[in-house]
């Protein structure tokens, strides 16, 4: 478990508010790998000891591991609990359904795979998050605005005078604060983040994009960054990926040094 | 895998619409079966043995599953390849993401699980779902919807002159059609179902809510059913957790002939 208190310290201890996507598809690992008795477990765990020195974060896709079916869920299992102390733990699985089911998804990612935190899909509404939210010392990180092309089909539709991504904000605030809230916000237009902290001032955001999807670091930053800076921005395949070959662990501590320097001179 | 037509012709034969779900808390299932080796697996094929003749289809709520981790996983597993030939095998993981990641759930869920139906979250969009549509012979199940009271909070807003739901209905109808693309509504009013027929007048909508939650089948009928049929309804804790005892399996079998004979009078 990582509160606020402690993530915002953990992020001036390494100069970073980076948070490395463990996006592990396995057409994509180094071939060499493969003789691995748990190729994918082998691959992640190269992957955090070469870069847990410049993030704070890391994201595990759920669908990456579940691609796998129940070897992949061991995997994950694996995965979760080899992340050291200190780093925060997101279970990337967009999870939302009626209460009682998503009181089970809560017991699954917090209490079986000891997540910190776990990204939440709202279509439902408030009760079908409600559930994330009874449990001390964990985060529900709620999609709000996303940076892929089907953000414009239901996100950007303007409720009354709203989007529709407003309204997620101001509700999902009711469910939750800054201690137990964060946003994936996928914006990178400083009047997106302007809306964003309009409604959510104080809570920490999730950034997808920056890397292989194209964003400027420069740009989220100087828009949506706080006094406590408020966010983790995620990189995922420019850094796992870095390399296919037998150096994929150097290439990738690399990639994620560059991105923490670079961090480290907006802190 | 089982086609529209395939569907339609078991619903005539088995003069059944039913869907059971297998929402299977192992802290409800009975206790006699907690020695068993597997009391999930254990306990899902009972109730499968029991109430396959009564049903077209079973709903495995995924969360039940995942909150055991990838044992949990593994059962599931097993009660996937428990069900028998043609019945509807939906996975209930209200899944969707962007696209390189629905990709790796519908590899997740269609080929590895052999799943033939998956429920679908479309908050952020048309291009976070396409991947599901991709897979011939499968369905996606898009929660249009639902009969929490969550649902005022988005799902029921109004976009310009329609309800957020609405206009669900009218872009998903872009990415499929009846023969793969089913919808989650959870309307038991008049007025909703005929908005539902208005933008989707072929699909088969899976219906939750009868029994435990309290809907009513026959107004269920009156308004949604089509000249195909095209409704699935589920009911889950009223059959499964019918009785707690050595006799649940007869009470689960009792409980869902109980609703299939109902149906019948409907055919």
């Amino acid at each position: 478990m990582l509160n606020r208190a402690q993530l915002i310290s953990e992020i001036h201890k390494k100069r970073s508010f980076l948070c490395v996507g463990l996006d592990s598809d396995k057409t994509k690992i180094p071939k060499h790998l493969l003789s691995e008795p748990d190729p994918v477990f082998a691959f992640n765990k190269a992957i955090i000891d070469a870069t847990r020195d410049y993030c704070v974060s890391y994201k595990i896709n759920t669908a990456f591991f579940e691609a796998d079916g129940w070897m992949g869920w061991q995997s994950m299992q694996k995965v979760f609990d080899y992340i050291p102390e200190g780093i925060l733990k997101i279970a990337d699985a967009k999870r939302g359904d009626i209460g009682n089911t998503s009181h089970q998804y809560a017991k699954a990612f917090f209490d079986t795979l000891g997540a910190d935190a776990i990204t939440l899909a709202p279509y439902m509404g408030n009760d079908s998050l409600a559930p994330f939210f009874e449990y001390p010392g964990h985060w529900g990180i709620v999609l709000a605005l996303t940076s892929n092309p089907g953000s414009a089909d239901y996100e950007q539709q303007k409720v009354g005078s709203e989007f529709l991504y407003e309204v997620v904000l101001k509700n999902t605030c009711k469910l939750g604060n800054p201690e137990n809230l964060m946003f994936v916000v996928g914006a990178t237009k400083a009047q997106e983040f302007e809306i964003v902290r309009k409604h959510a001032p104080h809570n920490f955001l999730l950034v997808p994009g920056i890397g292989a999807q194209g964003g400027s670091l420069a740009e989220v930053v100087k828009y949506g960054k706080t006094a406590d800076v408020g966010l983790l921005i995620n990189a995922s395949r420019s850094i796992i990926y870095a390399s296919s070959g037998f150096d994929f662990a150097d290439a990738a501590a690399h990639e994620a040094l560059k991105i923490q320097v670079e961090m480290a001179g907006f802190l």
